[in-house]
């Protein structure tokens, strides 16, 4: 399903193609501004659409959309990383606050996997790096080469 | 924002017309098939559409969807109980397995709530009572009735 | 290292007996009040002790506590339901409202699992049906047998 | 309960001696390494124990050490920022491999918390580096001084 680079990883671009094919996601018109697939991480810029509010004259987005703007950055380093489909064990988001008519910036990274699960965080800010939520998944790579990362120092690889 | 009834409620169908305000909440064309404002419960079936699913003609949906749907079930029956707005802290999705080419029913209940916070749970499930995927979210109410709310024996309010 | 019994799982007694190698898990004196190994789902009863209290004469119990609670109780009814031991992935605890000077029940039953990770639920409650706290976990089950239990009705294996 | 200094915050220090009234707590033989009141950081380094362990002469450590290290840390920061009592709303704690044999530290911060919820982020590593768990959990900080706190720029405050 989907082709695997001699590194060992995808582009960031060829998985947008292929989470394109879905309807959904089409609803959500972000594009890619940085990946690392060596690394396992990409980053996702999500221009503000009065489409994503909840009430559209108010600007705040809707919960929902968050979570799905979450779920494609996680599954998106996840397969880049790993050059297969992995599907979501489960997700989690927390809300910090909330975005009201701004640009959202999705900074997705994957911790190193296990054999068979994959740890993936996002964190949804905008550019001036106002943190407005938190996204956390446990994603599937049984089939993966994922067990080849790198572990990276915890300075680089922790939460601050 | 909401308008308080005498029960101390709101009905779905009142929510639903409320959150359809959202454009991304348009893209769900969800029903109302059961509710129950003074339990804080309320069912929710999702018709089956292409336009939720991962590839079209495959006819696995979508993670996001289903998170959205968990988040949209979750959060009305939050609003239905408590008869106010309930912002969302925290939601978590866990995908059990992946529903194909069927109708799903979101089952959502609030559990009684402290001053501050509620949590609810849902269930993703079919008609033949299959279940995908399991929602849990915790609920902002602090200006609601919610701790008016009774507690329910355990085996009614418990997991099984 | 867990003995596989003909009827494909194990009873909660010698998951127990097993647990209770850990001087950590000891430390808890809960015993089995409740099992079903076919269904997935076993009870646990703590008994109230002040060594399970943020400040001993308040008589609250301390979170971390329910957390290892829920940990242990999620752990057998997988354990049980597979006849192999099934690392945790992911564990998640909800607070509802604090249990002082009260014995604690741990209903915990497992979701049908897939291929490699079963989902477990957790209700912390005590006799008089008050529920305190939930649990949720994943568990890796890639050894087991677990693909072969039932899916039940949502009516009984629901949040309701 | 927890006597407030001038400069908004309370030593982690402190805190600790307020924590070690738990017998619970005081299983876990934990010291403090680092804190920074002001930004909500707090780093705690638990020694290698055979009470920590799953089966004794194998060295694992049991996972609900892990959940309540996380617990503790997560907690013992977000009361160093508020100067008060943060009880827990809901916890989760992630398993990336399994420590054996080895000094645990774990890493909290608190991101900048709401009118009434903070959310606290754990790294559980080695002194090399290594990650062995990732923690998560809201708190209410409904009482504190936690919406004095500044946002930091994603680059530090994000998830890499």
């Amino acid at each position: 399903m989907v082709k695997r680079f001699d590194q060992g990883g995808i582009s960031a671009q060829s998985v947008r193609a292929l989470f394109l094919t879905s309807a959904f996601v089409q609803f959500l018109r972000f594009d890619v501004v940085a990946e690392d697939a060596q690394r396992g991480t990409v980053s996702l810029r999500l221009p503000f659409d009065h489409r994503y509010t909840i009430v559209s004259d108010l600007g705040h987005y809707h919960g929902g959309v968050i979570a799905a703007f979450v779920d494609i950055a996680a599954s998106m380093c996840c397969v880049m990383a790993t050059g297969t489909p992995t599907p979501t064990v489960d997700l989690r988001i927390d809300y910090l606050r909330s975005p009201r008519n701004v640009d959202l910036i999705a900074d997705a990274k994957m911790w190193k996997a296990g054999r068979s699960i994959a740890t993936a965080d996002v964190v949804i800010r905008d550019a001036d790096g106002i943190t407005y939520a938190l996204g956390r998944g446990a994603f599937s790579v049984s089939n993966s080469k994922a067990s080849m990362f790198p572990t990276l120092p915890a300075e680089q690889e922790g939460t601050r």
